[in-house]
């Protein structure tokens, strides 16, 4: 029996994370799960899986749904803040945490998870990227498992298993091109948020979407994979698979290619990443080789999807410059969404900041929460 | 330093395994060799490598050979017959024995090696199609590994590596649909041996060649599979993938695909097993993804190329079954390749063989042997 608190849990991929469970109840336990606002979710979650605690980001969700723990007797006991992540994270009886949380907030929980001797589930890209360095020392410190949930990282750690780290030669990390995949830039002038919220493959939340969209999404999993994978940037390669089947794969040095495949579906490598090193029965649909499309391979066009192009530069120039890409990313994402910019200013804000921030500082905690903040000013103070 | 015997140096397979010796000679030493009657090339292996023992099979060849090596003064000493190639095989000094000869012969000298301890590097499929149940049975006994050298099982090897026995569900065994891929039977009435003799992706002999056009190469794949990787024939699946870009797979119980891709370069499966468990660096060209053609995968048309349904049936039934499949199928490359019969003639005479002959006979080297003569015999009287 495993026991899980979910940091995340009415997004896409803690949805997708109870679904797994809801399969196996018999060897999983929710312990404790986040949320931001979704009450509804909320109390499905509290009638089916009866976690210990909740943490609900939102006052006034947090007041409905207190209303009714009351009204219906629930045990589920509720918390708040930071506090409350920390807590969920670094219970005693927690064996892994899922970190299905989108961006920069997940930081915090995942440190308290693995100074707390929890494997993580990690789905929050975001840590990585800007603290990458700090989260796989304390990793291996705290002698704990990064167990990646993202397909892309999943498949290469899944093609690793059983080699030799200095056998690894390259990483090939596929991506589907998105939805503007072959359009030109005077085309993605006129783009318009509804366009960028349709990806062809993947059904994802609406950040990790635009991400996919201005190809920052591959760009930040470039400097996920790099420190995950202990991987120089100059050994991690793009390549886009519009059918997204491959879901990445690494070269050894005897030039030997190992791939992983399967229809795309975020279940299998949330349930891997949930038994490993075990696997369990199958809960997404089988690959069938013979309903499949032709598999093609081609470059990304980083001039036309500059994020890509600006990712590795940030990787490359290391320090706290991955936390200025992704700050301002972030905050670019939001608003696009919001109407407030268009879709060729992300990576020109971007760059901007790259530009303005000093990245040399130490690589520390504070320095990233506080690059991050600064970032984030600026750009709101500018574009909102 | 590992010290090699090759059973078979001048054939395809011999001649590639001693490039990849000659590209890694600090690590490998070759000890024995064996030939048939290539003795152009003995003289430029001896030359080259200075083997301590060749095992020449033809006698013309040998008297040649003999009187270079007097008149060169070289320290290679000359054997002949089976018991020439059990002492290469079974020499103290030797680690690892490939066994790159093509037909039912290499079964004693694979045998021999076995019992000695020696690492098997096996590229002679017909020996696991025959005895495998045997074959096998020695090797956990003599705790001696059998590493694959067929690109497709070495495909299979490396995806495994790393996973659990019971964790995999299904072998994804490709083919490249060999050079008739798409004909009907009609088409196939009229193919001439030098249209057989043209595979589209690999350079091969010509008894390989020939059952790549017919599907047996397959088939016999298969068999190999059941034994090496002791799966059930209904978990075997092939699947036609014109491209020979992906080498083979493994379907995980949870879903997951495990795919190895390379360029269709035998030296790889061959430098793999000749280092396993460890990789060495690079002697093939590596795969560009970006040059690939598209991907495809289609259903084998067993109805057409009935040699891989016959080689499905002859495993399922088991005991003999497969040596008189397999018997039937040498005898018929021959005659083919001496315009004795016609390519449809091939899958007929062994679908008569597998009806005439008791298979049901206890499972011994000898009983092999024995059928394996008569299957001989009979075909031989009966078309030659």
């Amino acid at each position: 029996m495993k026991n899980i608190s979910i940091i995340g849990a009415t997004g896409s991929i803690g949805t997708q994370t109870l679904d797994v469970i809801r399969k196996d109840r018999e060897n999983f336990n929710v312990i404790g799960v986040s949320l931001n606002k979704n009450y509804k979710k909320a109390i499905e979650i509290i009638e089916e899986f009866e976690p210990k605690y909740m943490v609900i980001n939102d006052y006034e969700s947090y007041s409905i749904v207190k209303t009714y723990l009351e009204k219906e007797k629930k045990k589920t006991s509720l918390l708040k803040d930071m506090e409350g992540l920390n807590y969920i994270s670094s219970l005693k009886e927690v064996d892994v945490v899922v970190t299905s949380i989108v961006g920069m907030i997940g930081l915090d929980p995942t440190i308290t998870a693995i100074r707390s001797g929890k494997d993580i589930a990690l789905a929050n890209k975001e840590t990585l990227v800007v603290a990458g360095e700090i989260v796989m020392k304390e990793a291996r410190l705290n002698n704990v498992n990064i167990l990646p949930v993202d397909s892309e990282h999943s498949a290469i750690f899944q093609c690793i298993q059983g080699s030799e780290t200095n056998d690894l030669d390259k990483i090939i990390l596929t991506a589907s091109g998105g939805p503007f995949r072959g359009k030109t830039l005077e085309e993605l002038k006129m783009v318009k948020v509804e366009q960028a919220l349709k990806h062809p493959n993947w059904a994802m939340g609406s950040k990790i979407t635009i991400d996919s969209a201005t190809l920052m999404n591959k760009g930040l999993e470039v400097i996920e994979a790099h420190f995950l994978f202990n991987a120089d940037y100059e050994d991690i390669n793009v390549v886009v698979h519009p059918q997204s089947i491959i879901h990445s794969a690494v070269q050894f040095k005897d030039g030997s290619v190992i791939a992983q495949m399967g229809n795309p579906d975020m279940r299998l490598p949330i349930q891997y990443a949930l038994n490993y090193p075990k696997r369990k029965d199958c809960v997404v649909d089988k690959l069938d080789f013979f309903s499949l499309k032709p598999l093609t391979f081609e470059k990304p066009d980083i001039e036309t999807f500059r994020c890509l192009d600006l990712a590795f530069q940030a990787g490359k120039m290391g320090g706290l410059m991955p936390t200025i890409l992704n700050a301002a990313n972030e905050v670019c994402v939001s608003l696009f969404l919001n109407h407030k910019i268009e879709f060729l200013h992300i990576p020109k804000i971007i760059e901007g900041c790259m530009k303005k921030f000093d990245y040399k500082l130490e690589m520390s905690l504070n320095n990233i929460k506080d690059m991050d903040m600064e970032v984030r000013r600026y750009i709101n103070l500018e574009y909102n």
